[in-house]
């Protein structure tokens, strides 16, 4: 075999930043749980009728086919691999439904791939770490409340910089759209949300041109868009605009509802950013977006937002509401500027040397009886000299070395960062707590 | 959409399955870290080149394709999903050697997808967890001995049927084919291998048929396959069989050792059985199979063994040693037997009954003071008849619904399987440990 190569978009942690990752996703299932959220992981491969549903992403799936099979044969029960967790969740209540209790909450880290060019924070295959709750036919409004909450939580739980959990109500925007007299809001909305991209100009250009839009709409449009406020005062801002429509109402009310839930709960949390839209169609509602603060230049790192029609079959329907942490995209971009660190690039908390190979099932015992009690023990590799084996801890980080006793002398144990050696007990030895097992902290 | 149906072959396991899946990879996990093992993933995909290095497989292999590609483009650069963890390890270690400190201790718990018929315990998508340590150029024989010890500890921490490893030694067979006269020893090994199939009568027969063996060679043969101790024990077995070879030896010493090593740490737990072979054909020293007791006919749930020669690249070669638990396997056989159950189907442990929607704040106080202190919380979806919201605690097995106190009275805990109530403080009150989280239990 040749030397291989990584594949473009398809990224791979060395041991230390795997250690990191799965940390961080430990603490984010901690507080997803906190919160009563059940585990779920669904099967990598949805059929492609499924996955094709919504066109704009047929580009983006990888197709799957058994070798054996005939190549180009595209059958009716072709796979694709998920490049979501909501469309295969949504799949997943479907045929379920008669065994789950509703409102159902459940959360689901997994990875999903999409076939799109690789580019800085956007991979092929990446991990993501989602919350829903969906119910029979009515979900209350209350749960749009709470998933910011929940984010917040699990962010607050990371050695992260901290997030801002952007929200918007699509409501809000029809409506207003609606009330100013144009009466094909998604375009106004598809259009809008290329702010970041193009400029304020020419989203007003494209207004006029492909929304039907006057000026004066298109300056009320990119005005709602500019408005931006960490608590409920959006509201008055959106009143001075003078347009009055009753799904705006209703939109307002409910943006103000979520923006004063994060007040509460964690003040400087959330902000109600009326640009904010989503490009994926099913989004009914309330919009999230997530920012890391040094990171804006990025984008979102967790979004998501309300469906009130994304699980339907015959006449049962499931509304929902959810999230979802892009936990690779997070990473790769924290990864990219040093900001996370471990303490050791191993679990292992000692190394027990070995004076000579015959006194290897000795140092095994030693090791069983550490590991007995939860520390993680390996026993040196060879019986090299003790130098050598010093340093086979230190290039790995792990902080002690244990040594046998000699002829009946008790065993030793080295903390090898401060050269500090002192008599142990293999049956009562204890690190300190911040030893015990690698710690995981930003920089 | 119309009600979607299962897939053949790609299981999906409900929330309260799902529990005690992450549960017991849980429990696994934390004993390979107790070992040193670190933590590694790979991507899911391979170069299909690489995945088709070994041909016996190539028929299982899922090969992707990119949705808008040109179907049927079998491109140089053509990508798989990996069909097993050891493959994606071997390369991943080629890729980064200069940034691993050998020897090199990792475990990995990822989904395999292999594209073979699906049947019972057999799936096209399936969970595994492997542990493997790889050296430059050559690797102790210790490790060998360790591997099953591992293992026998990550069982003995579930709640599963006892588990028994089965080991052997290629070279004791090959040394022992050799010692007879036989020259073609890997056809000799993958007839002997067909024992538990066809049955002794047909192995002979094959034996003489395809590997030139005399009668009485077959039936050394079967009488090596045949020895089965769980002691050093089968070392008298062997010999008394008359057969002299210096590789038989080699082997017979390696194997003894790790029978050994299995009597010393859990008894009971090893079992030196002659006729294991293992398919795979890159084993070149000690392999391992598991039977859990009760399951011994659906074959082994844990397997591995010595690869000298599965990573190399230029003058670069590096030897390993590796097992791999079947998760998914394992789960399968046990869910159906009903042996595994969990005293909840999600988290929560305390449900926050809601006395009026207006109080919903007032209660997502009393919910967030108890997640603070670690306590899986939900209030409930809606001001319903409090008979209603205890319903909701007890169809999914949450044990305590607390009732904020009226009028300035206390708040009350209410454990729903007793009927007991007590007053409570949302900012001291504990569960009992049993009661903080779902328990995992065989039955």
């Amino acid at each position: 075999m040749s030397k291989p190569t990584p594949i473009s978009g398809f990224p791979e942690w060395l041991p230390a930043q795997r250690m990191i990752e799965q940390n961080i996703v430990e603490r984010i299932r901690a507080t997803f749980e906190l919160y009563g959220f059940a585990p779920l992981e669904t099967r990598a491969v949805e059929p492609l009728d499924q996955l094709l549903r919504k066109g704009e992403t047929s580009k983006e799936v990888y197709v799957l086919r058994r070798l054996q099979e005939e190549p180009g044969a595209q059958s009716a029960d072709s796979l694709g691999l998920h490049f979501d967790l909501t469309v295969p969740f949504a799949r997943f209540v479907l045929e379920n439904s008669g065994k789950l209790q509703f409102p159902f909450r459940r959360y689901q880290i997994q990875k999903v791939w999409r076939g799109e060019r690789p580019q800085e924070g956007r991979y092929r295959e990446f991990l993501q770490a989602d919350i829903d709750v969906v119910d029979r036919d009515d979900l209350p409004f209350h749960y749009d409340t709470e998933m910011p909450l929940v984010i917040g939580d699990a962010f607050a739980s990371l050695p992260i910089p901290p997030a801002t959990i952007l929200v918007n109500n699509r409501k809000v925007c029809e409506g207003f759209y609606r009330g100013l007299g144009l009466d094909d809001p998604d375009q106004v909305l598809r259009t809008v949300d290329k702010l970041d991209k193009i400029g304020p100009e020419k989203v007003a250009a494209l207004l006029v041109e492909t929304a039907g839009a006057t000026d004066a709409q298109a300056r009320a449009c990119l005005e709602l868009a500019s408005i931006s406020t960490a608590d409920a005062s959006f509201v008055d801002a959106v009143r001075a605009l003078g347009v009055d429509n009753p799904l705006l109402d209703e939109g307002l009310e409910e943006l103000v509802r979520v923006v004063e839930a994060g007040v509460e709960h964690a003040p400087g949390l959330i902000r109600a950013e009326l640009k904010i839209a989503r490009g994926l169609d099913y989004y009914t509602g309330t919009v999230y977006e997530t920012q890391l603060q040094g990171y804006e230049r990025f984008g979102s790192i967790c979004s998501g937002g309300r469906y009130e029609n994304l699980a339907t079959a015959g006449n049962e329907r499931f509304p929902g509401v959810g999230i979802s942490i892009g936990v690779s995209r997070m990473l790769g971009l924290l990864f990219g500027q040093n900001a996370l660190g471990v303490s050791r690039s191993v679990p292992t908390c000692v190394v027990v040397a070995l004076p000579a190979e015959e006194l290897r099932p000795a140092c095994d015992r030693i090791a069983r009886s550490l590991r007995s009690r939860g520390i993680s023990t390996e026993v040196a590799p060879s019986a090299a000299k003790f130098g050598k084996q010093i340093r086979f801890a230190e290039r790995r980080g792990i902080p002690y070395v244990w040594f046998p006793g000699a002829d009946g002398a008790a065993d030793t144990i080295k903390d090898i960062r401060s050269g500090d050696q002192v008599e142990a007990d293999a049956s009562t030895w204890q690190p300190t707590a911040g030893d015990l097992t690698p710690v995981v902290s930003g920089s």
